[in-house]
């Protein structure tokens, strides 16, 4: 049980988050050079198998229950003129997920991933964040519960992905907070702004920035006041997911900038986490760069949702298939081994 | 029934290449500007989407048949010092693929490909291309028609790879003969050569290259001459694709290289084909930028067996997921369709 009453009680996690296992991936690393292929041919496939296997803390790693779970919030600055989309579509999207009829819904069936949605008080948006806080103490702390909550002990692989009109400028703030910048250096185009779309999203950001100020030094106090529930409840399960050693596999430019406190908060905080793909939206990028994070996939998409995530899912299980599955060089009587 | 009695009946085949079926395409575009998500925010999914649809010649495309086809062969180069392992692994790595050992057999598994294998006459080498030809005409013929075969009406995609101690030798070869550069500009390090070895495969290719001179400037004798009996194979089964209007996965850089006579010989002669990945085999991504083909994933993979084309299936499988099963903005009453 993760118990977690205040600020003070996520700071105090955060400075004693567990290793991963490196025994169970020097096994992995000794398995995957006995395999019927040359030494390293299957890339990045093999770096995958070691890592689920650290942080399995099992030579054979698996991918059983793959969980894609999908956070839902709405944001005071929606009203901003921030979005291509009205911020109804939050709610609706959410009822779009709950008869199966979004793209996450179909991604995450043919990755063999069970979604959960968690909307998280949709019809009552954060405080507009250049105004005040986006969310107090309490509203901060709820949301990060709601998301640590949502990890089990028997998961083999979080993934994370989102939904919340206007959140890829909450994600730039969040982002220029934690690593600096102005607005224009963080915000993209989004669900498709045009170029006054996106000065206006830049215009928030600064906006933020001004009004919060040193405040933001803090990364979580950062992520309170202008982040937004989703955000919250995503950096929960990242954080629940390293306290219980399970792999983590983050989706876009939102998931990415949800988790990325922990890697400011803790040295190597996110070294349990994988990017499932670089997104379109033009910031990303330069994020995962900055957390140290390769991509696995490079697929020009920018819905979030989780969907990147979830199409990383297959690349794994080839990678888990090919670990448990090929014989050895001795066992195929193959030469060269 | 597609018959190949002698070179010209191939050329005369590759003089009238059916093209793609553009309704289903725009049919298939004009269902993605529906569904509910912003325009364009599955990037490639989208475009993976309608080109199905374009190769399968119906709106709503579908992967219910994928067929993995692996051929082997031996190469007469083999004997040449150009590979980290002896010419036996060939006949002990389809041995291998037969009892379900190898990355192949997983990958293929894993992505709901059927996995069929063609071990090409793999006791009796290729002639060494230095020396001679590597195949005259009826061996060439044989290998191709293997090809061609393997190809059955009813293939909702063809996948190829292969399997061949030497072939990224033989790749480089034929990449040489059909778009120029000495053999320097095409080697690589293959299963995994040192410095010496990466040597002597631009010898190898500089011998052939000089052995074979203006009989190399065409495409269809390049594959001949300096080819191998799997990549004839591969030829044949991607003209067998195109001529049956069925879309192309091609793997590594040798199942590019086999495929690029094709678009040598025709222009646009591998419009029905998409790269899995690229390779970590240095020429792969000049290969693939000469033929506009982008790849899918970029995983630092360099086995070969078709082992990158096996695991982009599972890209194309989330495309084709999103196309038929998402809901349209009408459909879920989600603003701003």
């Amino acid at each position: 049980m993760i118990n977690l009453r205040s600020m003070d009680c996520i700071r105090e996690l955060c400075s004693k988050l567990p290793e991963g296992d490196e025994a169970a991936a020097d096994a992995a690393r000794a398995r995957q050079a006995k395999l019927t292929k040359p030494p390293g041919s299957l890339g990045r496939l093999e770096d995958f198998a070691v890592f689920l296997a650290r942080w399995q803390g099992e030579d054979g790693p698996r991918l059983d229950r793959v969980a894609m779970l999908v956070f839902a919030g709405s944001h005071g600055v929606a009203s901003r003129g921030v979005s291509a989309f009205p911020a109804e579509v939050t709610a609706q999207m959410v009822a779009n997920f709950a008869t199966g009829g979004a793209a996450i819904n179909q991604l995450a069936k043919q990755a063999g991933a069970k979604l959960s949605v968690f909307p998280l008080e949709v019809e009552r948006p954060t405080g507009d964040f250049t105004q005040g806080p986006a969310m107090d103490e309490d509203e901060f702390l709820a949301a990060v519960r709601a998301g640590v909550d949502s990890v089990s002990d028997d998961f083999d692989l979080v993934c994370l992905g989102e939904m919340g009109i206007a959140n890829t400028t909450v994600a730039a703030a969040v982002s220029a907070a934690l690593f600096g910048g102005t607005g224009r250096d963080w915000v993209g185009r989004g669900t498709g702004v045009d170029d006054t779309g996106l000065a206006r999203k830049a215009e928030v950001v600064d906006g933020a920035l001004a009004r919060h100020g040193a405040a933001l030094a803090d990364p979580l106090s950062a992520l309170r006041l202008v982040g937004g529930r989703e955000l919250a409840a995503m950096f929960g399960a990242a954080l629940a997911a390293r306290v219980r050693r399970i792999p983590l596999l983050l989706d876009g430019f939102v998931a990415t900038a949800a988790a990325a406190p922990l890697a400011r908060i803790a040295e190597g905080g996110l070294a349990h986490a994988l990017a499932g793909h670089v997104s379109a939206e033009a910031q990303h990028r330069r994020l995962l760069g900055l957390l140290e994070l390769e991509p696995i996939l490079d697929l020009g998409m920018r819905l979030g949702e989780g969907s990147g995530a979830c199409l990383a899912v297959n690349v794994l299980r080839g990678a888990v298939a090919c670990h448990r599955g090929m014989a050895t060089f001795a066992e195929a009587g193959v030469s060269g081994g």
